[in-house]
C-alpha cells in the first residue's frame, strides 16, 4: 500500500513528498465534465457509485497519493434540516439568522441524513484496494455558519460577521450545533473506512485573532477531540489566515493546511516542528507555462525540504480551466523529491 | 485649523488621536440616501457641488478630523479610455485581458479626463475653510488591474491572477500605465488642494510575498516617489495583507493603513517605529451594542497608546446598515483619548 501520505501526516520518513490536490476530482478534467453532462451535482454527490467514479478519475491520470471522497462541505447540513441547491454555487432555501431559526435546526444522525457518504467511502476503499488512502472531510463550524447565515457564498460573508457582533450568543449556539453534527459526520466517515479526515475552514481568515478563538478555533478543537479516539490523522485547512497561524496550530490537528499566502518556510518557523504542513502552491500558478509550474512547485517543495511532515498540495482548490499539462508538471516536481531526498538524506527513506 | 490628522500622519504629538472613517460619506447616513434618491452615483461623483455636499455630510454629524473627497477609485480610469457603470458595484464595458487591449489604453491627462475631481477638491477646501484637512485618493495599480482584468468586482479576482502567471509581461505593462495615470491623478488632486493622499490597495492581499513586490508594491512605491516633491503625507492602505506587512512598510508612504485582521500592537512590532499606522476597527464591530462598540474601539486605541502616529479608522469602509449610534460611540471613544493622553503624557500635547 502507498502510505506516504499517512506517514507524512504523522511526520514519519517518506520516500518522496506525497501529493494530492484539493478538488482533484473536478471540472479541469474532461472526463469529469463528461460525467456532469449526464448528472447534476447533487445527484452525483448522493449516488455512491457515481461519487466513487468521480473520486477515482484523477487517480487514473496522475500518481496521486491520496483519494478524497467526492462531496461538498454543505451536504451534511441536511442532517440539520437545511435544504440547498447548487447552480453552480450553493444557495440555501432560507438563511439562518435568528435564534428561533437556530433553535429549530434538527439534529439527525449523519448515518440517517447522509448515508450515501458512508456508502461511498466504503465503496471507494474497496475499489482502491489499498492503492491510496481515502480522505474524509467536513467544513469547520465557522465556515459552515458563514454559508448558513449568508444563505449563499458571498465575498466577505457579512451576515455572519454581523451576527458575531450583534448576537454572539446566537452564533455560539449555532456553532455548537454544527460542531456536534460535524463530529458525528466525521465519525461516520471514519467508521466507513476514511483513513484521514480534513476539516475545511475556508472563511475563518475573516476573523481577527480576538474573535478567532471563540468563534472558530475552539469548535475545531472540539471536533478534533471528538474523533481523537478513532486514531486517524486530522488535517486542519485554514484559508486566508496568515494572521492566525500561531493560534491555528493549537487545534490539535496533526496537519495544518495552508493557502498560498504564507511561504512554507515562514509558516514552519512560526508554527514550530510539532505539526505537519500541507500546501501551498497558488492554484493560479497552474496557468503558467509548464516549465514555470515546475519552477514554482519546486520552490514550494524546497521551502520545507528536510522538515519532516510535508504534504504537497495547492493552497486552495484546483480551478476549472487548469491545463492538464500543468498538473503533470506538478506531479513531476513532486516525483523529483525522491531523487533529492535520496541524494541529500539517504537514511531518511529507510528508517 | 484642526491639524491633528496631518500631525499624526507625520508622527508628531497630538492632543488626541485623530479619527476619520473610510467611506464616511455613504449609505449609512440617511441624508446620503436622500441625496442618492435624486441622483445616480456617477452623476454625484462627476458634479463638484454634489460631490462636495456628500463629502460634507458626515462632518455635520460627527467631529471627524479629516474630509475625503467623494469619488470612486475606478473613476480616473476614464483617463485610460475605460468606460464603466455602477449598479451598485462597478461593471466595465469590457474587461482588459490581452496585450492588444493594454496597448490600446489611452493616456489622457487627469486634468482633461476627470477635471471635476480637481474642481471638487478646490470647492471642498473652500467650504471647509481650514476646519479639517482634505484627503485625496486613488487606487493602487494592482487593485485597479484586478478590476480592469476581471471587468467587475469578484471574490478572488481570478482573472488578474491568471494573467499574472500566464502573461506576466502584459500585466506589467498594464501596471506601468496605471502607475503613470495614478501619479498624474494624485498630483492633480494635490495641486487642487488635497492636503494628504491615500492609495487604496484593496486586493494586494491576494498575492503571496513572492509576487507582491513585482506586481503591486514596486508600483505603489513609484507613485509615492512621484508625488514626494509635493510634500503631502501619503497613506498606503493595504487590505487583507497580514502576510505582507514587512514588505508594505517599504512603500515609502508616511502612513500604513491596515484592515482589522492584524491587531495594531502586533502590526507595530512588525513594522517598527518609522511609520504611522491607520485603522483598524472591524466595520462589522459597529453592529454591536454601543457599549460594546466603545469597548472594542478602546481596545484598538489602547494597542498603540503612546506610540507616535496613530490615525483611528475602521479596517475597511463603513457598511451601509451601520447604526448612527455606533459611530457616535466610536467618536466618543476617540475623544476619551484626549483625557488619557493628558493624564499619561501631559507634555506630548504641548510640544
Amino acid at each position: 500500500m502507498n502510505d506516504r501520505f499517512l506517514r507524512a501526516c504523522r511526520r514519519q520518513p517518506v520516500d518522496r513528498t506525497p501529493l494530492w490536490i484539493m478538488r482533484q476530482a473536478g471540472r479541469y478534467l474532461p472526463e469529469y465534465r463528461e460525467l456532469r453532462r449526464k448528472v447534476d451535482f447533487l445527484t452525483l454527490c448522493k449516488t455512491p457509485e457515481l461519487a466513487v467514479a468521480a473520486s477515482l478519475q484523477p487517480l487514473r491520470r496522475f500518481p496521486l497519493d491520496a483519494s478524497i471522497i467526492f462531496s461538498d462541505i454543505l451536504l451534511p447540513l441536511e442532517a440539520l434540516g437545511v435544504r440547498m441547491t447548487f447552480n453552480p454555487g450553493p444557495k440555501l432555501a432560507e438563511p439562518v439568522r435568528t435564534r428561533v431559526q437556530v433553535d429549530a435546526l434538527e439534529s439527525r444522525p449523519a448515518a440517517e441524513a447522509v448515508p450515501f457518504v458512508a456508502d461511498a467511502v466504503r465503496l471507494l476503499r474497496r475499489e482502491l484496494d489499498g492503492r491510496t488512502p481515502v480522505i474524509g472531510f467536513c467544513g469547520a463550524p465557522f465556515t459552515l455558519a458563514a454559508y448558513l447565515v449568508q444563505g449563499e457564498g458571498k465575498e466577505g460573508f457579512g451576515a455572519v460577521k454581523t451576527m458575531l457582533f450583534r448576537e454572539p450568543a446566537t452564533l455560539g449556539h449555532l456553532l455548537e450545533k454544527l460542531t456536534a453534527a460535524m463530529t458525528d459526520y466525521l465519525r461516520l466517515q471514519i467508521a466507513a473506512g476514511a483513513q484521514a479526515v480534513q476539516i475545511f475552514d475556508s472563511w475563518a481568515g475573516l476573523l481577527a485573532p480576538m474573535q478567532y478563538e471563540r468563534f472558530a478555533l475552539r469548535w475545531v478543537r472540539a471536533i478534533v477531540d471528538g474523533v481523537a479516539d478513532l486514531g486517524v490523522p486530522v488535517i486542519y485547512f485554514v484559508n486566508g489566515a496568515p494572521h492566525l497561524l500561531e493560534d491555528a496550530v493549537t487545534s490539535g490537528a496533526d496537519v495544518l493546511g495552508l493557502c498560498w499566502r504564507t511561504p512554507l518556510d515562514v509558516a514552519a518557523a512560526r508554527v514550530g516542528p510539532g505539526i505537519a504542513l500541507q500546501g501551498n502552491l497558488d492554484p493560479h500558478a497552474l496557468f503558467a507555462e509548464p516549465a514555470e509550474v515546475t519552477r514554482l512547485a519546486a520552490d514550494v517543495l524546497s521551502r520545507v525540504a528536510g522538515r519532516p511532515g510535508h504534504i504537497m498540495n495547492l493552497g486552495h482548490g484546483i480551478l476549472p480551466d487548469t491545463p492538464i499539462a500543468s498538473v503533470e508538471a506538478l506531479v513531476a516536481a513532486v516525483q523529483a523529491t525522491a531523487r533529492r531526498d535520496a541524494a541529500t538524506a539517504p537514511s531518511a527513506c529507510t528508517t
